[in-house]
């Protein structure tokens, strides 16, 4: 099938999941589950196919995420299993007003229709992005990378066999066979088929995206994510939220990018942070931050001079850019001009420049003495995620149900004209 | 300057709304409306040279749009201080949650930025733009219809100044210089300087948006409305709700512009409908609704042919194309095929019926036996409007002031990591 031919499918069994309760879609996402590991044997010789493909062409990070084990494969279902517990974010009445002339008007949370996701090659997105793509009562159009083709073939098949067993259309959960860059372009410019497109990748697939998208389309994941130390910082705090954001998972969005200091503290702080970033983590044989120095900054401490473009970069590596600035109002304008508007931290015990921060930094998720690494749909209490938009519009920061939904108003009436 | 400059200087301007609360918002406001009326007569001259400039180009109607008087100077002035006094949507908290690690996350609302609206030629849209998007929070730039070019430039100056007397920056609000093609594509394409883009006006430019635009966009505006008039209506209610939606206001994108009919009232019914929307009319000199009918209509009254598109065209006109289906599932299924997805409504006294067609239809608004031409921000106890937005994302149906902003996270802690 082609893409469009895909899309068009998907669109003509969505009216069957609108139609179906909430017990009928978590009845729908336990069968997927079970399916999951029904197949298991399969999913690990289509995922065998992929690895021998991939070894030489990727790095081992990426072979890594590649791979599929039991173990993952158990995990994928529990993750499924974990959806259908969530509570089903579809027919709940956001606003209800009757007006002076009787009418009722209510505003109802209600399913988008269908739900195009672009990813790259971890498999266990695709039964991620399927369970909380059903559980918001929309169909799924999905576009893995080629890297892992046939292990998201294989998963799909089994979610599809899933919800046939319940009696739903298989076609509510599909795979783009088309691999190349067409099939992406085809999904972002099939205006009246995609309700919504989200695209789950790097800086260069979210420019594609910006470049050629005529649907609706929420970008997500890019993160130069800044921490502020200021001059009435707790430097101990400082320390370890900074350690935290930079080190404890630096390929991940929500790690920090950027160090911002007060020039008050950079003196005692920056020896600190040497000290802590590169000495002690060489010292227990962990990799140390390379930490890319402004001019003031590396007159302070040693380091590599930054270059033009490290306050830009999303470096998702142990390197730091360290910057050095006269205040919070200079903080607040350094991010405004550098962030992506993902997450940003601020360390002080001065309530005036907490506030400054706080209402000045126009990002998804401001934090005030804690690391940005929280900004996750699990640590915000959401019990999901589906990845973190960096717009303004509709969803900002973590996704969860609500935010794959749209509403309509219900306007009830006893013959009343206008 | 050019429109990329102007846009530079809103987003520079920016900061100065943002850090000033309520009462500076409203004081703003107060003094645009009375500057409205300060210059009326520079805002009349300016009128007069368009007036000149497009007697004889455009129709009578468009003339009427365009034309400025003392009254309706006035009556821009009135919208002004409305709109100043609503709640100011920005600073709520929408949610807050403690987490178990003592996290406490706020979801606040905030503004936006720069949002840019393109619209056609009624100079009055360019001071209800403005001053509703000052009261959201954000800078606005406008792109007006250049048949009123000289009239909004002269309520810009007005509304500046307003700005100005109590120290907001004039560049807050602003008018594009060029009224070519090239300033809309510019703003369609602004990436990074406009945080939402509105067009206004007919189904061109909403072409003309979705193919080209880069920016976060939200649709309004283009409504092919039905009315489905059910086995179980009460045929004097249908008849009520249809000369409303149909006559009322036929220029308007709440107007009916499909009436369906259920096969068993057809005979019934129908004859009713053209003594009502074409012989009364007639007879009181008004204009007569010409009937557009299908196959099976046209065996019941007389009545033009609906042609191939006449189920899919957005008339804005006295006609009405008339189909007539087996039942409410039919009715649903001609709707998603055929409308914009605006409003649609049923008269029904049949829970089923309604029931059915309020779940199968998937339109920013429903209506239960009451008229379409409801979806309005005024009649839906919004206090204003921004437009209709016929999309899923972000907004759905009337826009208001919240739908004019956006939200931020807000994070407090005390040194956790993750």
């Amino acid at each position: 099938m082609t893409t469009h031919e895909i899309l068009k499918s998907a669109r003509a069994a969505w009216p069957a999941l609108r139609a179906a309760d909430t017990e009928k879609k978590n009845a729908a996402l336990n069968a997927m589950a079970d399916a999951l590991i029904a197949r298991q044997d399969e999913i690990l010789a289509a995922n065998a196919v992929d690895m021998a493909a991939a070894q030489g062409h990727i790095s081992e990070v990426m072979l890594d995420r590649l791979k599929l084990t039991a173990a993952r494969i158990s995990g994928m279902a529990q993750g499924i299993r974990e959806v259908a517990a969530l509570p089903d974010p579809v027919g709940a009445v956001i606003s209800r007003v009757e007006r002076p002339n009787g009418l009722v008007i209510e505003r109802t949370r209600v399913a988008m229709g269908v739900i195009a996701i672009i990813y790259e090659s971890r498999p266990n997105v695709t039964s991620d992005a399927a369970a909380l793509t059903l559980k918001a009562g929309s169909a799924c159009v999905l576009r893995g990378g080629k890297e892992a083709f046939n292990s998201a073939l294989a998963i799909v098949a089994a979610l599809q066999s899933g919800l046939e067993q319940v009696g739903l259309p298989a076609e509510l959960v599909q795979l783009v066979r088309d691999t190349t860059r067409q099939s992406a372009t085809d999904l972002m410019t099939a205006v009246g088929l995609v309700d919504l497109l989200i695209p789950r990748g790097g800086a260069g697939l979210i420019r594609a995206v910006t470049e050629n998208a005529k649907v609706p389309c929420i970008q997500t994941g890019t993160g130069i994510c800044h921490v502020y130390v200021d001059a009435a910082a707790d430097l101990d705090m400082a320390l370890n939220i900074i350690d935290n954001a930079k080190t404890s998972r630096p390929s991940v969005c929500n790690a920090e990018e950027v160090l911002l200091v007060h020039e008050a503290v950079a003196a005692a702080f920056l020896p600190r942070l040497r000290a802590r970033l590169v000495d002690a983590r060489a010292e227990k044989g962990l990799p140390p931050v390379e930490l890319r120095l402004d001019a003031r900054a590396a007159r302070i401490i040693p380091g590599t001079p930054a270059g033009e473009r490290d306050f830009d970069t999303e470096f998702l590596d142990y390197i730091l850019a360290v910057g050095i600035v006269g205040g919070v109002d200079e903080a607040v304008a350094h991010i405004a001009k550098h962030s992506t508007g993902h997450s940003e931290a601020i360390v002080s015990r001065d309530p005036d420049a907490l506030r400054a921060f706080e209402q000045g930094v126009d990002s998804a998720a401001v934090y005030l003495n804690c690391s940005t690494r929280f900004t996750d749909g699990g640590e915000f209490g959401l019990g999901c995620e589906m990845g973190i938009s960096t717009q303004k519009l509709h969803a900002r920061g973590p996704m969860g149900l609500e935010e794959l939904t749209t509403y309509k108003y219900v306007v009830r009436g006893d013959g009343q004209v206008r």
